[in-house]
């Protein structure tokens, strides 16, 4: 199933996709989106619909960010060697983790804001995983029960705020829409092998970062394993699993983002972005 | 105004204290103290009601997290010179900031989880500011309107997971129950003058730290503003200021919390926190 949250901002409702590729309104079943409702198990329910019966959405529809009510987002550190390499980054023997405010999130078409004084803006597509149940501990064999399941995720990142301005990562990491996710979460029966999901990233239409999750050194089940031995997952919760070689930092000259740059991104089943870049 | 949240955990309610120190049932006037309740209009409108019209709440009742919904938590690293000397911080020209998971808050009398593998927990009592009102790119003259108030705040960490786990210090920082917070959420009139909030804490009756805010490096207008220039803050979210000289990581031989050891903290108008370190 793939789902999502659609309208205007303030007035977001949920939907799926139905095997057209048509938007479905799914608020009669349900009434957002977020912790409460991402239970696999609800989902499941969702799943058991017959979206013939569910009312059409306007095609050109608004796509908002298909989790509502984040509670957090825990961002994974250097999780590909080459990403690494490239960028100056170590990759350390355990993940590294960081956290992203839940305001930096918005929707897979909305402008990504450029900070005031920021002139290092930084992109990097990653899969999303979004949490449905609690895990604190969890075993590795125990992770795929806690995963909702997935969407595309840009973790920007204003490389000056993030490492010359003090010590930790959060300065860089945290303004609003620096985590455009979207447009569709997609439960794990339609991506049974995540490894073999594939993503790409453009600015102004030329190719910046494209590869396979198959290059992950740290995997999914490991990381929520991992991240839950430091801090409760909950429902609603989001796991960024890491970014691509050819983030704009790797480049020499590297590359930033500037006023009215597009940026499009995808990946296999999971749908595509398109954000401009705006001033404020 | 000094608020609180009390009950049995899953039916906390929103109280205030009288001027006799008796807690008084606020839910006829107002649901929860979470984000949506915290701008300082409406809570104006709660000091107006005569609290000699709220019914008394039974002494010994457990007190909680005097806020609900906690959104985010952003720390402050060193801003006491003793404080980051004796435990081997640089302060940097500018603050340090960290987001701590806000599922590691609880209240002031809740136990303190030592997680699995921990050998370093060390405390830190804080003074934490909780926004009211949305601020972003607030200028330090206009940050006091963000503040709903102030509350007693621990920031525990695992020394060995905020530092020798590879690279940032959030897998030391959100452990559930690492953030005990309250018991009161003081209004701004009854602290006008921060600065001269005294906080101490005290290990199994010892006292390891107490001092003065004066001492504050950056001063909570200037946190207010300089935060808001990374990312928003939200009526909900809670920002600690930074921990007095005395954590257990600037004593030699360092001193850590073991299971058992009962941690006590107070400070000026804000009360005490009692919290009994256990093992999970």
């Amino acid at each position: 199933m793939r789902l999502v949250r659609f309208g205007d901002r303030g007035a977001e409702r949920p939907g799926l996709v139905d095997e057209a590729g048509t938007i479905r309104d799914l608020s009669e079943h349900v009434t957002s989106l977020d912790g409460r409702e991402l239970d696999p198990d609800r989902l499941a329910a969702l799943a058991a619909i017959d979206p013939a019966t569910l009312p059409k959405v306007a095609a050109g529809t608004r796509l908002c960010k298909p989790v509502d009510r984040i509670g957090k987002i825990v961002g994974v550190g250097p999780n590909f060697s080459d990403s690494a390499r490239l960028a100056g980054f170590r990759v350390n023997p355990e993940p590294t983790l960081f956290l992203k405010s839940a305001t930096a999130a918005c929707g897979p078409t909305d402008p990504i804001e450029l900070p005031k004084l920021a002139t290092r803006v930084d992109w990097g597509v990653e899969l999303a995983v979004v949490i449905g149940r609690v895990a604190k501990y969890a075993g590795v064999e125990d992770a795929q029960r806690a995963v909702a399941g997935y969407c595309l995720a840009n973790d920007v990142t204003e490389r000056n705020f993030q490492l010359q301005r003090g010590g930790q990562w959060t300065k860089g990491k945290s303004h609003d829409t620096f985590c455009p996710l979207g447009p569709y979460l997609v439960t794990p029966d339609e991506l049974p092998d995540p490894d073999r999901i594939e993503l790409w990233l453009e600015v102004n239409g030329e190719r910046q970062q494209v590869g396979s999750l198959e290059e992950m050194i740290f995997k999914i089940p490991y990381l929520v394993s991992y991240i839950s031995r430091f801090m409760r997952l909950e429902p609603g919760d989001v796991i960024l699993t890491g970014t691509l070689a050819g983030v704009g930092l790797s480049y020499d000259p590297p590359r930033f983002l500037k006023p009215g740059d597009r940026v499009r991104l995808g990946g296999t089943r999971l749908g595509e972005q398109d954000n401009l870049c705006v001033s404020i």
